[in-house]
């Protein structure tokens, strides 16, 4: 799928040529109702921040094919298609900085069927769009978690499009739900489970986390028994591995407001440490507001560690633990209480870098948890420069996924994962 | 792809038993980001117009299996994916009434990774939707064109959701833009005809009308010969009956502000008129506002029509001529002039319905152009009591193709399609 936008938030980009920044490319879809031969496309316009190019500047490229206007105008057999986009590239020595830039095109087709005094249409655009810059070759690294793209998958997002949007931002990392991205769960058919490698291929990603459920209530007469979670685990952990996971993380049933998981856990872990190990999977609980790192939930996890020295279990961190800000968006299936502003796992927690620090020999995965980042690149609420700087001091080197839950607008994970993307590697390129 | 709304327009309907109407359904996307054990499903409340139904009350049906809310409660092995729509069956004997509703929901879903206190989840939904009568047997034939799904298609919508929008009102026929809606136009891959060909049969649609263009200034130093402008033409009657469609509507470029075609039209119909006789194919040039029934323009093809005594040129009516009201919806790629109002075709040209009676032995197709419906089933611009009882009194038994052409929303397409559908049978109905 397209974006429904005519300026493409995925394909915004410097231009490397021999070594030398020397432009910029962004992605259009086509703004006409129908298809056209490239000979009727007239020129863009582009502004960024307020420089502008005029139509006549930029380059076409469309069905693989690189033309100038002049190019395209005498072009034949080659087409803007509904369904292609195409892309616009704009000399410009040094390209554009890292971060949120606020586009404008406006695009000229001819419409022959059009009266001659309208037949040259201009059809105008506008949006922000982030440059990311790439990553540093060392430390942590990036994915991304389709969580991030909540109500877009499925709806104007496939998988094909989300992995492309990963890699387009250069992060390697892709995480998913198991019981959301899976078509089929639990039993995905065989042609879909070549289709994901065959996806983690073309986009050179790879496969980080899997995200599993353990639901005591499954029913609502009787808890889940430890066996039946056992089950589940072990199912998830089989299906993560077909798909080349290295991670899985259960999220268990909780019975406190404090997220104290259902007293089964440790026996649904005891009976699948030994597969988690045949597989070489870790098998990640996760620490999320309103639960801090000083507390009797992660102190059990840790106490399960050491009492049974495996490796194939350790902590996952979500860092919406590291709030400094409350968040005051909406949260699907969440009506806030009267007299309360908004629910527990969204007031500040503020958990101190020094908590995590001490924590970091036991963590094998972060959820880079955010909910708003502006146009300065600003996030309003995760102190990612302490976060960056507490891991880049332990030396730890695991993976940051991205996970974006702010306003479900269409949309908007996408453009906020981008700037979290621009965000994290900018700050990593300053340490 | 699903509509994003967790209420989907596609789906809302009356349910037939044993030939009596004893209620309706809906269908509802998943609203949490994880699909889910269907025996964590709490139940549905539903309101239409103001009547309720408790969470109790519906029927699901999920992965095509049916139960009543305590049956999926202790359910094991069925799931509501998040890739696939649940349908929710609310009993009312001799259910809805054609027409516009107001439709609320309240889906409860336990979620045990949530505090006790709010694991108990309640995600609600409202919206407008449409249901659709039957239509009747005989008279004039339903379709659509995927040009009313302009700006949705390829960003939310596929070919297959397109045509099963359209099954889904119950109409038949399918109309597309040749080089819109064929993926790798003009030379589509074998694989993507098939599936052409398998869809239509999957969803029991006709393919209607083929729509191709004749671009007279596809190049801007000269004028396209007629000799060019009949391989284009004689290309798409090919590649439209490949496809299975019976018309082809040439948009030919125009060179007055009363869209008289570029005289080269005369000759690239007769250099195509053979190759349409054997492909059985009517060639259809389109009447479209601001261009009246009585002017030189129509008269010239009724003229050629009367010169050549083909059966295979006819003419093709855009409903937008029949305007009664001016249309202030902003156009894509027109800007209004100053001075100007709005573009002269969107000005109401209100063409007499004698004026059709008289060329209806001429027309072969009728593209339903319109802008707006509202809740009330009134089309504010198109007088469609009118022009039905004109083709019934006529015995008129061609393609009505919807065509909408109002603000293109995203959505805004296929809800106004299925109210155009209902206010049409309505009418049907009623004469």
């Amino acid at each position: 799928m397209l974006e429904r936008a005519i300026i493409q938030q995925r394909g915004f980009r410097n231009v490397v040529e021999d070594g030398r920044v020397t432009g910029f490319q962004l992605q259009l879809r086509m703004p006409n109702y129908r298809g056209a031969a490239g000979s009727l496309i007239d020129g863009v316009e582009v502004d960024i921040d307020g420089e502008t190019w005029n139509a006549e500047v930029p380059l076409w490229t469309l069905q693989g094919r690189t033309f100038t206007l002049d190019q395209l105008r005498a072009s034949t057999g080659v087409r803007w298609q509904l369904d292609e986009p195409a892309t616009v590239t704009v000399p410009k020595p040094g390209g554009l900085a890292a971060g949120v830039h606020q586009v404008a095109v406006a695009v000229y087709l001819r419409r022959p069927y059009f009266p001659p005094d309208m037949a040259r249409s201009v059809f105008r655009a506008a949006d922000a769009a982030t440059i990311v810059p790439p990553s540093a070759p060392d430390g942590v690294r990036y994915g991304a978690s389709l969580y991030s793209y909540s109500g877009d998958m499925y709806t104007s997002m496939s998988l094909e499009d989300a992995m492309a949007d990963i890699a387009d931002m250069g992060a390697t990392g892709i995480e998913i739900l198991g019981e959301g991205n899976i078509p089929g769960y639990p039993a995905p058919a065989s042609a879909w489970i070549d289709e994901w490698h065959g996806l983690l291929e073309k986009y050179a990603l790879t496969a980080t986390n899997f995200g599993s459920w353990v639901d005591n209530t499954m029913w609502r007469d009787r808890d889940l028994t430890a066996e039946e979670g056992a089950a589940q685990l072990r199912l998830d952990l089989r299906l993560a591995h077909r798909l080349g996971f290295t991670s899985v993380r259960p999220k268990f049933g909780v019975v406190t407001g404090d997220l104290q998981p259902h007293p089964i856990w440790t026996e649904v872990v005891e009976r699948s440490l030994k597969l988690a190990q045949e597989l070489d999977i870790v098998i990640c609980p996760e620490i999320h507001s309103p639960t801090p790192i000083k507390h009797p939930v992660t102190r059990g996890y840790l106490d399960f560690i050491e009492r049974t020295g495996t490796r194939h279990f350790k902590l996952l961190i979500d860092t919406g633990i590291f709030q400094t800000a409350p968040v005051d968006d909406p949260h699907d299936g969440v009506e806030v209480k009267k007299g309360e502003s908004r629910p527990a796992f969204l007031e500040p927690l503020a958990v101190p870098m020094s908590d995590l620090a001490d924590i970091l020999p036991h963590v094998h995965f972060i959820q880079a948890k955010f909910f708003e980042i502006d146009d300065d690149l600003r996030d309003l609420h995760v102190p990612w420069d302490d976060i960056l700087t507490t891991l880049a001091e332990a030396n730890w080197s695991g993976w940051l996924s991205s996970e974006y839950e702010g306003r479900r607008e269409p949309y908007r994970g996408r453009a906020q994962v981008r700037r979290q993307h621009a965000l994290l590697r900018n700050l990593q390129s300053r340490q």
